[in-house]
């Protein structure tokens, strides 16, 4: 499995709907402009309709067929694309050139019901490595900063329920740490043996939960070989759990700049996949990602 | 400057001497042979001189010009090669098949006054990374769990004494967090703000410290320009600080094991270069460690 492979042209029936509020700037418009061409999506881009056609046009691509929405102020454009979304016209949220906070907002916000009774949102990195032989899923890099326990079993939640919409059947997760003994002097450690015993109990349902293990342990068998570990999840992981952001953002970091991997990310959780791009990311990993997202959407 | 450059055989008078308390595993006593044949250091092996040179014979390698200390117990090991290295007889130690908590004990033991007053070991990392332009020091990934902002003062001051030694004249030290702004739900990019203005007061004599910065700042111009993030440190840092050691073992674990970096790692802070590596490296970055340690020892 590539991630080229959730890039699915569809005949215009069976097309469904990305929202963008205010997609005024250069990139999401190229992505915009791919995206129409290669007949993945449709599109409602809330925001000045003259702005965004300019823009398409200095930068040569063709956005004609996207259906426009007139609203200038940010706020109000993550609220009605966040009602277009609860409205059943649009199956995926992406976000424009607008504030993170204005955005997210929208999306917790009570009255468009995005998020169902339990939910958390969470964000997933999912990665194409060279020097991996499968897709790596990394979650979270970029939402929860410091989620209590309660919270990191609906991330893995969350993440679990993705990879099998990937068709990934048995996910195996590895709960990472930095060693893999537990020990109270690193709580993760135990929150990682507590996941596990919760999988092997049945409650990450298809998924194999393993860890506490070293990063090497989850994706090397060498490693794990070196290092005693057994289990089916120690060398050939399918998600990656990190126990706060900062260590699950230095990993995508890392990832993308020095193991040239290639990324998509979207935040699930929500009814339907949000596309939430970092600025450093690259337009292919942008592309990628609303592929992606389009591929998990629900059906128009 | 890459690893092999602190390879450096000498003559016999000048060679520092390393100790190893039970040096009987098989990586050890091939690493050991390595740098007698190389020239670059001497070795007293605490242990048991049999059992050591039968497992080098069936290794096929010559350990002979190894002075043997005869000792069976691993921790009264420890405490014997910490005395050797109070009383000059050793200028580097390194950790043997011993449990790290005795070796660890020994180290931080008073009576053999390793630790001078007001130091603190830490762990450091150096890396040579095929997409890098140059070596990258990555500090803590193995001792300091959670270290309090004065110890990450401490740990700073470590890295940086070790690059100026290693002839990185003014290294450039990047505060690593998932954000470049500070904020209060991540405390990191706070204390990272703090470090970066101790620097710009000159506390860290000649290094440039800057942050908070994604990972993707620190180490990639064309990331830190799309951030628009200026600075010099910004995208050729020397030195990462992460603010504890699951992101940095994650980041050493991702570097090794996916981004194809040749590495070597020493403990410092105290009045010698420590050995401790861990046992999924490979037996080229564990020679890397000890040949790097040599480098930085105090003179015999």
């Amino acid at each position: 499995m590539q991630l080229k492979d959730f890039v699915i042209p569809l005949p215009d029936k069976k097309r469904k709907t990305v929202v963008v509020p205010i997609a005024s700037d250069p990139d999401s418009i190229r992505c915009i402009a791919k995206a129409l061409e290669k007949k993945i999506a449709k599109f409602i881009l809330v925001g000045e309709k003259k702005k965004i056609r300019d823009i398409a046009a200095r930068q040569g691509v063709d956005i004609s067929r996207a259906v426009f929405v007139a609203e200038t102020d940010d706020q109000k454009a993550c609220c009605k694309a966040a009602e277009l979304v609860r409205d059943g016209r649009a199956q995926v949220l992406m976000k424009g050139l607008v504030q993170s906070s204005s955005f997210i907002g929208a999306i917790l916000h009570s009255e468009y019901g995005l998020i169902p009774p339990g939910m958390l949102i969470s964000c997933v990195a999912i990665f194409e490595i060279p020097a991996y032989h499968k897709l790596l899923l990394v979650t979270d890099p970029g939402v929860n900063i410091n989620p209590v326990f309660e919270n990191k079993v609906r991330i893995l939640q969350n993440a679990v329920a993705l990879a099998v919409k990937m068709g990934i059947q048995h996910p195996k997760v590895a709960c990472v740490s930095a060693v893999e003994k537990t020990t109270p002097k690193m709580p993760s450690t135990a929150e990682a043996q507590q996941l596990k015993e919760m999988g092997q109990k049945g409650f990450f349902g298809p998924a194999q939960v393993e860890g506490p293990f070293g990063f090497d342990v989850a994706i090397s068998g060498k490693a794990a070989g070196i290092k005693g570990i057994a289990g089916t999840v120690a060398g050939d992981a399918d998600i990656i759990i990190l126990p706060e952001i900062i260590s699950a953002n230095v990993l995508y970091k890392c990832l993308v700049w020095l193991s040239n991997a290639k990324n998509a990310s979207i935040v699930v959780g929500a009814k339907v996949p949000i596309v939430l791009n970092s600025r450093s990311d690259s337009e292919e990993a942008k592309f990628n990602s609303m592929a992606l997202a389009l591929s998990m959407a629900p059906e128009g």
